[in-house]
């Protein structure tokens, strides 16, 4: 075995995709000690996305100074990666809801501190942002953001305001202003299929947990129906049906109507960063993994993502995971060559979730050393 | 993978070592149609034993009136293997705890039709019998098995009776009588330690789920101290601190005193017997097993066995298992190439239990899909 990647989703609540990396990374090195181990510890859009980049590609952390989710200044970061061709942001670094724990209000919520991280990142000569969502405090349909870079927002009375989550009702005309970008092409980090507004939209069902009454969360949702019907009018937009338009307080939605962002699924944004095509090259070994594998992670998760691009260079896949629950023959299908669960002793998740560590320490020593005696 | 050799223990409560054989086999054999499996199933001693030996080996299930524990006439059975010349017995064919649930009572159980069955296999010209000693209903020392082969036993008054539990405490005086064994050699299959009286011993240890009450429990011990003095006077032979001398209500011990036989671990005997040495000529894997692995597991156990037997003919060895706790990393150095846990969610055993067989299944199924994929 001389060159293996690790490309692992974490393990929710219990353990980091970086922590599952270094788990399995030195279980290798002990057993291959030669052996070209690459890790890419899987970001999934949400805080520590930044960090999962730098340690999978290397590249600079940019520090500078920001506002955060309720105008107050502070330090927000991004990442620079592939020679300062690609910037990295977690809009979690400006707008995500740990900044204000005390404080939630995803009425006054705002996005605008991300949008002076991508208008600095666009200052630097970057050709692509990849912009993880998740994890925010906010509910403005990326109206902040959008504000930062240019976009104008008007009141009725012809006022123009950076509009929040409480103000969207206000808006009664948009202009594209400037345009901040110029040709960089946004790509937005999305694993959820949630609508702008409805039942299932970005009020109804993220708000609450951003500090929403029951009262505020009808207003957020008219909030969000409102702008999409003046993006439509005002900028030819329709997003009212895009599908994951609702992520992140429908930044989501208001990144792909101002800045004509697009939407991908967040391993695929990940995969194609570090090029991980490339890295497949006379790679012998593919390891990956997500908390639980079932009949939903079969569409879009690491797991499936992964296996498919490495069956395609016909590298074989080893998925360890937290557990196995129904049919998953499909996932063989896709490429994955096996299934390991971590479970050493049979536990409720309520006991085993604090040997996580030493579990998969032990199940990743035992796949290694058949590895090494069958000679792969 | 053309020979592979399936010998797990069984996982106690859930699945039987034949079950196991069975489920492994299946996937082996629709990965690689054209592989020879063999399957090992491996008998503890106990109820099962016998046809166990013959699952894995064939030959010929003998039957033959018999009595049960209270001397009430039954039908007896016991397995004749290697052309006749080895007879496997399980002392709980006629002596055991199902056959007399209700009326449990080792005050008056008797091993005497265990003896009958000793008998029958002797005058079929055997050369060695396979004693599986487990799942008692008796603490008679063996010595009605002894009595049905010839030797005498005399109460104070110089009358002969066949002594049980309850009346060990009268033997005064012991005599070999006719060798009704010849030179047939006697193996009894061993997996407890426990001396023949004391605190540890048969009747302190095992009496109680026998139905003994706490006062035959003082009886019965006193009886098997006693037993041993006279055996130690009349026959030569010191069997108090016999290790594994309490095993089956101490019949162990009264094997070895009456009997002349020599106590082995169940594992050992069952790999001789089946001829495991041989079999893993040109064999490319073994699959081994066992409920739970454990740093007990080290000594004795199926698993060790296999894998120290295997590691001489450099045959790697696969565990699947119901748990692994504790440092268990002196097994690889046994020989175990690796092992694996069946539980496929983090699940309590209470809820897992019921799965076992289709975990079992799948967790079979990714390994044997990474073996071929792999090449070996």
């Amino acid at each position: 075995m001389k060159k293996v990647l690790l490309v692992p989703d974490s393990f929710k609540g219990t353990l980091s995709s970086q922590r599952i990396c270094d788990i399995i990374g030195e279980r290798i090195k002990f057993h291959f000690p030669d052996s070209e181990v690459l890790s890419i510890p899987v970001a999934d859009g949400g805080e520590g996305s930044v960090e999962c980049f730098l340690a999978a590609m290397g590249g600079e952390l940019i520090k500078l100074p920001s506002v955060g989710p309720l105008f107050d200044p502070m330090e927000g970061f991004y990442g620079l990666v592939n020679g300062g061709r690609t910037a990295v942001i977690e809009m979690a670094a400006c707008a995500g809801l740990p900044l204000i724990e005390d404080r939630r209000d995803p009425m006054r919520a705002t996005t605008y501190g991300v949008g002076l991280l991508i208008r600095d990142a666009v200052s630097r000569g970057v050709g692509e942002i990849i912009l993880g969502l998740g994890g925010s405090a906010t509910n403005d349909f990326g109206c902040g953001a959008a504000s930062a870079l240019g976009v104008r927002f008007f009141d009725e009375k012809g006022e123009e305001f950076i509009p929040a989550g409480g103000t969207l009702s206000r808006v009664s005309h948009i202009e594209r202003g400037e345009n901040a970008l110029g040709n960089v092409k946004i790509t937005l980090m999305c694993d959820v299929k949630n609508p702008v507004f409805g039942e299932k939209g970005a009020a109804f069902v993220y708000a609450p947990q951003k500090g929403a009454t029951p009262g505020q969360v009808e207003l957020l949702d008219l909030g969000l129906r409102h702008i999409c019907d003046i993006v439509s009018r005002d900028l030819g937009i329709d997003v009212s049906n895009l599908v994951g338009g609702g992520a992140a307080g429908a930044m989501a939605a208001g990144a792909v109507a101002f800045l004509g962002a697009s939407v991908r699924m967040g391993i695929d944004a990940v995969l194609d960063t570090v090029g991980f095509d490339g890295m497949l090259e006379d790679c012998d070994l593919v390891f990956t993994g997500e908390g639980k594998l079932d009949s939903q992670s079969l569409q879009g998760k690491v797991v499936s993502g992964v296996a498919m691009r490495s069956a395609a260079k016909n590298v074989p896949v080893i998925a360890i995971v937290g557990g196995v629950e129904g049919d998953i023959s499909a996932i063989y299908s896709m490429g994955v060559t096996s299934v390991f669960t971590v479970n050493r002793l049979p536990e409720d998740l309520s006991v085993s979730r604090y040997k996580s560590a030493e579990n998969l320490r032990g199940t990743a020593d035992d796949i290694i050393r058949l590895l090494k005696r069958t000679g792969i």
